[in-house]
């Protein structure tokens, strides 16, 4: 399914038109479970199930007053047939192996960012999903804003013109993680962001990743992603852990115009500007070089209003319409995979000295696995 | 000279202690030659004997009211027995020869940056400056604002503890120069000031360059600089004529403090945050990985009060004082140089699709030129 | 109790000095009902043991899952023995009424702003919770934000000098409200935390009030107040229900500091300006007038880091322990009944057209009722 | 001439259509003299002949290179033929005599603001002028700038619907002045704004003023304007000569749009914000008093782009072109008599502490001088 056919603002309090709620577990009480469980009780879309983990215990906890079932056998939550869906929430190198299990039981899968833990089980997973007809989704929360909707709607829209760079940071006093570095933790958000609304997807023609751990973390603590795309546009990616000053901003310019995300600024989350450079003229002087004569527009700002609803609530509703229109979600197992790519570029790029390296699995289609 | 030698806040307005004025002429009338001309005849550190170039039109309109030669014969400038000093306003590729002439006259040499067109003829004028015993000083203005000033002081002082990152952003809808990219328009100020305030100048262990040319300029108008500094360190630049918004901002991240310099918030220029990550404790860990615990401090901001004045005018002061007192300038050829090293390894790294490539001339020590 | 031996910073999570728990009872469950709950029941220093309200349906939800008394009788309330104090949020017309019963059954009280509906009432209720040495307390929410709690430190430790203008702002688009004018919703904020910095509360020698309804709103939707201080100081308020944009802003200008709280700014909520003039010289010229020459300091801005913490949980903690020490509490009903008094004295100025009238209550010391 | 006829965009580069420039000199060479040659020299319109000031070094000072007369009389420059205007930049008390020596001499004439040192001298100024046919024309500078031209606009074009309210700040650490208070030096900048954007000029239904000096300085510091305007609008100035933080800032709230001129935010001066307050239902309940329903629209906000030019260059060009037009200048006289009208109603609210006092010369329309 083109990513075009997706309906742009999709309705966080839809079900109406979907007949009786699907059934739903999630796997994984941990950070982000919680959100999932209040989310899922919420919609109308949904019939929270079970909630499983392998510690009883915080999985009670996350099930909290709610007549669910409470297990650390995700073998019996994948028996029951009223299970339509499982929802995965534990650490990454585990995806896969629950993925999978899910997929062979017949169940559709969401799964936390990162897919997985690198490309092969990420592909892995596109292809079983793809063969059982099952809908595999990536909860790329922020595709789910009501900014970032209407980022996708403007590119799409036309309303900047071509992407000439995208310059994304996002910094702030983080905690080191113990087990993943910098770009691990939070470059899949710009990167989920990117993939997006960028038309087509992120499709990099490679990826220049520089990275420091100044403190001796024994992981890059600052990171800097190089991505030239095709027709000489640019994305780069900062993102930091020892940032005491807290920016969270993603310049789009474009042919036509260039837009401003800033998450931090609530009373306007996106700029719009009526700006840019028209190249005028061009020609290959005597000297074999080409040159450009450039005119500047100075144009208005425009700052579009943006509905207040919660981005997961949005996200969910997603994962239920895609299961019963049969049809890929906005953030499908493609999108999870094609952001997966460019993190293991980037840490191949990090051992190569910073090295352009290319995303392996961009090269070629998936193929149904046998 | 070590440059902590260097008084950390030259008066704009001295001159009373040196003496009468120094003689001087400005080469080059075109776009920065009515700077010079200005702050020179303001200054009582120095008298204003001639304005020189080829154009004598131009010469004289920047001469403008007052009672000096005015010529486009370098020659006679040079044969002045009263002209102790030619500052060099011409393009780059002319500041060789010009200095290379001023220098075999016996005139101390102030040059526009960058101070020459490459590593080489840069090399070369530093030695033949020091052979002959003369100031060769390059004009990195920035460095002579009251801003630049207070950041160098507090790095010196160790404020900030020791460098973790240093991230430079400096974008705007800025005029595509015909002759020269990005990195050679604008990058230079971002590593005059890098060069004056690390501890022991600008030395990175690489450097390495991505930019883009997505509007067909045909050069790079987009343009990201990494470049890895001793002790695990990171500096990072990001120059861009295309952008629609004015940033210019300098964080410097340490291991005390963190500051934040924003030069279009004249209201709050200067940032200093009391915040930071302290690494608790490490340890190897069964799987030979290093882990890390990392604690957070939450401290107060302070922004310092700067005073006004124009940094042009504390630049021909430094520029006197250093020959009075026969010392190097606060901004000397080699810290020219330095900067041209890393314009010149950065032009090496795009060619080479962003590989890190070395900084040469930062290799050995220069050598008296025979 | 002089207010400045209340403790500057009461902990949120006390209690544990305090014995067993306090019993507790809300009084009314509209909107601000639930967040008493809420920080009640989190609390070691309460146990709540009903929710009271004419209707029973939302008592009973208010209520939750918590096991409690629900009731529509507060008869039935104020008669349990294990009921050490009430909590009122209710409509400010019933505050009188339901207080006295409270505090003649020997219950402390805990009241919404405003403390009543008139002075009048708030001063009997005052001066009964006196005669029955009962605690009686505004709950003034703003004034235990840890940026208010060191505004008040700032100013009782002189680090402004003398106090010699407050400005407050406080709009946005706000619901025009059925029953009472911007005045009486919004300015209680601003007027309680003026009380709560100023040193010996808000004592104005007058009212002056200025109000505007311009979309025909039958009450007035944008208003300002200006409180001349002893001293020649002046406190100015802007409130407004009709502005797009949202602003909290409260700026205390010092005789040595200036003091900016921007409470819609999270990363730099308190700035102090280490700036001012200084009159230096006065006299009394020729013509009778009087003459001063002023100079000004240009000094550093410092920010105050912040905890972050609900103001709501540190409120509850002080009415447990101005109980449990037989003390006033920071907010008490004479705090109140200032607040009271400035906002009956702004109205009898909206009728005089915005002439400048005192405030009655502070002419005379409370006395004890008979 | 209705002021609406006033052209919207006036080009400050005319004078190509207006045939020879005409004759002026510039009476007063203190703090704006400068400012004034500056720009008449510059402009095509006008030929600068003289420059007269009672301190003659003051004027060849202020003359500079230009081949001008310079004198001490202004006699002998109202006795030239050639000059046809005189542009009066003295201080405020001589600006009447000045222009009435001028104006009998049939000199056209351009004052600065204030227009006279009160209402009766003001009124005499304009009506001479009228009875001679002469174009006497008040130097409100902030009109002229592209911002508040952009404000007069959308106002005039209904773009912000009826206004309901404005509020002005103007505060900063400012030189508190020898012989007028913060009203008469800072808010004539607010009120010459507020005459010009406001349909009909500014016709407040009175004025109460509030004024502060905590320094002792013998005259306030800190003042505080209230002018409710016709309709049940209000407009509120809040001047300050004591605060640490500039700000430059005008909201202007409309029945359709808010409008929020911020003149510290070059990148972002115009703010348009689409959303506001309905009223949706009004009615007269049974305790007699009026309710009613509000709705909110939450729209787009929109920043105009705005040109960047001197005002100054604007304002000399519109005095020209109203002399050639024979027409009323955009700020002619009467606007300068409006502003003139409440600065002294103000003062007389401030001695009546307070109170809203009418403001007389709106009261009839000026009659011709016999």
């Amino acid at each position: 399914m083109p990513a075009s056919s997706y309906p742009s603002t999709p309705s966080a309090t839809g079900g109406t038109d979907g007949g009786p709620p699907l059934g739903i577990a999630v796997v994984g009480a941990g950070y982000w479970g919680p959100n999932l469980v209040r989310n899922l009780v919420r919609s109308p879309d949904w019939e929270l199930l079970a909630v499983c983990d392998l510690d009883p215990e915080r999985a009670r906890e996350v099930a909290g007053q709610h007549d669910v079932q409470v297990t650390d056998s995700l073998a019996d939550v994948l028996a029951r047939d009223d299970v339509d869906a499982v929802a995965v929430a534990t650490p990454a190198r585990t995806h896969h192996p629950i993925a999978v299990e899910a997929l062979r039981a017949g169940k559709h899968v969401l799964v936390e960012k990162p897919l997985a833990d690198g490309v092969e089980a990420g592909r892995a997973m596109v292809e079983l999903a793809r063969s059982q007809g099952l809908v595999l989704m990536a909860d790329h929360t922020y595709c789910y804003t009501p900014a970032v909707e209407k980022i996708r709607e403007l590119v799409a829209d036309g309303a900047l013109g071509e992407i000439l760079y995208v310059d994304s940071v996002r910094i702030n006093l983080g905690l080191v993680q113990p087990d993943v570095d910098v770009f691990w933790d939070l470059a899949p958000h710009d990167l989920s962001v990117l993939d997006h609304v960028l038309p087509g997807g992120l499709r990099p023609l490679g990826v220049a990743a520089q990275g420091a751990d100044p403190v001796g973390a024994g992981r890059p603590c600052v990171g800097y992603l190089s991505l030239p795309l095709p027709g000489g546009a640019m994305a780069h990616v900062h993102v930091n852990w020892l940032s005491p000053t807290k920016i969270r901003q993603m310049v789009i310019g474009g042919s036509e115009r260039t837009l401003v995300w800033d998450d931090l600024n609530p009373q306007q989350r996106i700029s719009v500007y009526d700006r840019g450079v028209d190249l005028v003229q061009q020609s290959v002087d005597s000297a074999d070089r080409r040159t450009a004569s450039v005119s500047y527009r100075l144009g208005d700002t425009w700052s579009p209003a943006l509905p207040e609803r919660e981005a997961l609530g949005a996200m969910v509703h997603e994962f239920a319409a895609s299961i019963r229109e049969e049809r890929a979600p906005a953030t499908d197992g493609e999108a999870g995979l094609r952001v997966l790519s460019v993190l293991e570029a980037a840490a191949t790029s990090l051992r190569a000295r910073g090295a352009l390296v290319d995303v392996a699995i961009l090269d070629r289609p998936l193929e149904i696995v046998r």
